[in-house]
């Protein structure tokens, strides 16, 4: 059962105009008509989804909580398929907790995380990827990361995934269909009649899948931590960074006090870049804490930007920060070398190259024998377009940018679709191998569930509360 | 002209389930009607006020920015009494901006801070005090906060100024016909006759004053340091303080970073605790910082909670902190000394009473003579209560507890109702002096004009402007 009424408040918290509490469930209707009081004194339900002036009461002491607008919503035109309630009330924290409290007080139940779109999923409004985009789409932070939720949103990941299913139902139910119904005369499927069908599912499968580490990209973004010893610029780095995308830059807000985190746009991938402090050794103990923190930065990172002060020469420093950095396992990447799934490129930016110039590159190129040296200047923006392009480089290594075609963002999909892949792969060479065709269908239906699992056909109780979970309050 | 189509983000920034954009304005419908698109391609207006599911698309793309609900509302019958037109999208930083910029590219103009509220201040639907509670009602931090600026909302103070200012006009009334009309043989009004009557104004005016600094303290707080050397307990007895009073507290956003503050909840009073580091002299520049910023927490505060370590005897940086807190003009006070408005007073805890007891009480009373010494433990809780009321005492200072009447709660109503009183006084002595009447009638004149500053009869565009940018963008 899960129509009990549950109720959250919906929009983010903190101090804005508006704030909305949403209550979903059979009796959502009843638990909210005793709080709202209409002028004329109207006690009948108003038209479904008209918003409608009145006061959220308390109906033990009648004392008003709050001037709302409320919607009662009918179902199944809802965003849970349920009835659904919406009271709009001022955006404060305080008041929307003391409306909520109300509401619960009515007994509803208070919703937890994700738990409107879960329902929404349950009663078959959306299947598991387009509820998984809802969350994706909140969250994007760039345009063409919004842009793959909103295809995922409306269904386009979930139709060719259910294109490939088909495909392969197709072949379990010829297969099947000769093992059930020998008597039939249905005659056995041969090998060269199935495996093109085959061919054509896995030839699906991967099409999704070669686009996934892309797409991934896109939603999560890379964490580049910009590395260096003192006063090498790396603040004013990633304020020019910010500020040549000004249009298109996003704070995240919260994530941590401890290093400044800003979010750039490079070419539609979320790039969170990290200013770290200096690192550098220093027997002070407030300073080796910020110097631990940013080689907990690095660590952490995909990309490092090195910064370099070209109008010094090079110091004892910046060798050392060099060898850590080495040690961490970032590599400097060659344009021939192949693009593999996991990289940590490193990028060498030498700063400053607007006053005398001092750093021998000879010296720089011990340390870094195959690295491209960008020089920059935060005060005139040079090289900052280059830098951006040479980021891009490694980051895509190789990977096509992205287009209009449909891509996979998560990797619970990713996974599945491995998963599935490799089961067809198996019911390929079992059909090769001329073992039973049993043998065959069993891979296949792996093949099947484990593309099921996208949609949420064959997920489990485990997994759907795993993924409502990360959803926030109040969707 | 007021009404150019303005639009905003109504909604708390950040991360949400539901997000809001509010559009208003004469043409608010057109506006919004080419960016949203209706499963069945239908394109007429829907019902007012009906919340209708569609799309935000990009009219030139034809690409869609968001799955929404959309509610038209027609004038007069909104939040502005203009057409109101609410696009509830999912409620992602991103996504509510790229709807915004499109409501933005078809010829709305981004709304100023609070001009949603100015708008309905200017149609006539809130008076000024009234709009101005809009405000204190989102800010509001506790119940009774709340319950105050809901009471504002609904009228109430602008009822009671507005007698005030019916009595003065009848007073004006009766003089100015009689200096107008000596020919129609009104009878020259005596001053035992008017003077009543402005006493009976001065009265309602008095009434509304008395309550002010009770009605201010509890929508601006107290601002509460908990200040002494280090490692006294100053962050439990912070953490205690919440953990008591956990049910009606509210974490401050983003006030600031240096310092802790968080907001608990002294009988209807938000009580802004500041924890400080402790104040010791210091030869590290780090802590030095955090030192001075202790000092500044103290000179701010309306309230030092001056906390010493029991269980330890006094020690020199003990004196020390004493000196400074002194020298800062903080003072304790005896039950006997007359409440006045403005007061600093110290409270003195002692905290650790878990532990054995090394603190020579005699050598603390040479320090603080007139102090009451409170005993708490953070550990069993022990003294909170009492801490509580004691504060509570201190506080109210003989004020009685808020009860259901209505009370001012703005430094600027409070001002406009002095300046109201003083221009009764003077129109009393003028009527006392036997002035010509002409004297008596300029200064009600005044007293009515200052009384039309709290509902906005008579404000400037000047202070309407100040008020207004005080609010969130989006109301």
């Amino acid at each position: 059962m899960h129509n009990d009424t549950i109720a959250a408040i919906a929009t983010p918290p903190g101090v804005g105009g508006v704030g909305v509490i949403r209550v979903s469930g059979s009796d959502a209707f009843e638990t909210v008509l005793p709080l709202f009081k209409r002028p004329g004194g109207a006690t009948a339900l108003p038209p479904s989804h008209k918003l409608t002036f009145g006061h959220i009461i308390d109906p033990q002491s009648q004392e008003v909580l709050d001037e709302v607008l409320v919607a009662f919503m009918h179902a199944p035109h809802t965003y849970t398929r349920e009835h659904v309630v919406e009271i709009q009330g001022h955006g404060g924290p305080l008041i929307l907790r003391r409306i909520l409290r109300a509401v619960l007080a009515q007994g509803a139940r208070m919703a937890n995380p994700g738990e409107f779109t879960m329902r929404a999923f349950l009663n078959g409004r959306l299947d598991l990827a387009q509820a998984e985009a809802v969350m994706d789409l909140i969250e994007s932070e760039t345009e063409a990361g919004q842009r793959l939720a909103l295809q995922q949103l409306q269904g386009r990941v979930s139709e060719q995934v259910q294109q490939a299913r088909h495909t392969i139902l197709g072949v379990i139910a010829r297969i099947e269909a000769s093992i059930d119904f020998p008597e039939d005369d249905i005659p056995t499927p041969q090998a060269q009649e199935l495996s093109p069908l085959i061919a054509d599912a896995q030839k699906q499968v991967l099409l999704l899948l070669s686009g996934a580490d892309q797409g991934k990209l896109y939603r999560q973004g890379l964490r580049t931590a910009i590395i260096g010893r003192p006063n090498v610029g790396k603040s004013s780095l990633l304020n020019a960074f910010l500020r040549t995308e000004r249009a298109i830059v996003t704070p995240i807000a919260g994530t941590t006090r401890d290093t400044v985190e800003e979010v750039a746009n490079l070419r539609g991938i979320p790039l969170h870049l990290i200013d770290t402090a200096g690192i550098t050794p220093t027997d002070d103990p407030v300073e080796r804490i910020g110097v631990q923190r940013s080689r907990t930065a690095a660590e952490s990172a995909d990309v490092v930007l090195l910064v370099f002060d070209a109008s010094e020469p090079l110091t004892e420093q910046d060798r050392l920060v060099s060898a850590e950095v080495q040690a961490m396992g970032f590599k400097v990447q060659t344009p021939d070398e192949e693009a593999t799934a996991r990289k940590r490129p490193v990028v060498i930016v030498l700063n400053k190259s607007d006053l005398e110039q001092k750093l021998e590159i000879a010296e720089l190129k011990q340390l870094w024998p195959e690295g491209v040296f960008i020089n920059t200047s935060t005060l005139s923006d040079a090289g900052l377009q280059h830098l951006e392009n040479i980021l891009a480089e490694h980051v895509l290594a190789g990977r096509k940018l992205y287009s209009e075609s449909v891509l996979i963002t998560s990797t619970r999909h990713q996974e599945a679709l491995r998963r599935a892949n490799e089961h067809l792969e198996a019911s390929y060479s079992s059909l090769e191998q001329q073992l039973p065709l049993d043998f065959v269908s069993i891979d296949l239906r792996a093949a099947y569930d484990s593309l099921g699992e996208v949609t949420g056909e064959t997920a489990s109780e485990d997994l759907l509360d795993k993924i409502f979970s990360e959803f926030c309050i109040g969707k």
